[in-house]
């Protein structure tokens, strides 16, 4: 069996040797020999655009030019990518960033966990994890804009939809 | 009478000796001799805290630190502000700035025009102007939280409440 680690009730703990390009936290560690898995948070910002875009396609999005990829992960002010590691092999199996004045607001856009993991409480965890990493910078103001069938995950996670009745509006040419 | 220049047929007019820390296009000028009266946008950062401070006092806005504000100015991707420049007087009359991952989205945060001004297209200028400017940096995606009282004036410059069920969300501690 898995077993999860309450991650936040845990000191953070950075990974080490096995795989020295991840920072972050330990989410989950498989105790079974033969075919050990661990899963990463990672902060690090030089992603693997082209394991970013498998993830991307695995649930179903649009392909966008790496190029534009790359400047928003840049210009993101929070990146968190979730990584399962077994043995030499590293995937991205999560992904999130957010957008920030870094003082105020923050923005959280392009949430994905990759199918063979959701319901397993890791987009839980993501969410949880960003929004501990926005706190950490101060950032009292997060906000999103949740498809329709996400809302109530997102409720289920403090969120609250139309607060006081402000509305998400979206500009297209009219 | 007050002449209204056509903003968005007219080709950018840059301030210059006047006012040479303003930058941006003319919006306003007032041909009356005794009172002559220039209405600037500006697109520069080093602003005038204390100004926007004034400005958004105004509107009753809570106070916010000055440091903060200074920080989520540098920040933001774009800031816009509005000035009246009235002899040797100049006053901040609007203001706007953005967040955005310099990519894909932009967030459109902080709108304000001073009481005394409003009513006169000059809130409606300040948006379609800010909207010009991300579309100029190839942004597709521009969006907002609107209060209740000003969505239908996003409404009527072509911003779209909802789309597709999309909805705004904001986090507060559970």
């Amino acid at each position: 069996m898995v077993f999860w680690k309450r991650l936040f009730n845990a000191p953070e703990t950075m990974t080490t040797a096995e795989s020295p390009s991840l920072q972050g936290e330990i989410l989950e560690t498989s105790k079974e020999a033969l075919r050990e898995s661990r899963i990463f948070f990672s902060l690090d910002r030089e992603l693997d655009l082209y394991a970013l875009e498998e993830l991307c396609d695995a649930v179903g999005w649009a392909r966008r030019p790496l190029r534009k990829v790359k400047k928003a992960i840049e210009c993101s002010f929070l990146v968190v990518s979730l990584w399962e590691v077994r043995g030499n092999r590293k995937r991205m199996i999560g992904f999130a960033r957010a957008t920030s004045d870094h003082a105020f607001n923050a923005t959280i856009w392009d949430v994905v966990i990759h199918p063979s993991f959701q319901s397993k409480g890791l987009g839980k965890a993501l969410i949880k994890y960003t929004i501990k990493k926005l706190r950490n910078e101060d950032i009292s103001n997060i906000t999103l804009f949740a498809d329709p069938q996400v809302i109530d995950f997102y409720r289920r996670l403090g969120f609250v939809l139309d607060p006081e009745g402000i509305k998400g509006m979206f500009w297209y040419p009219s």
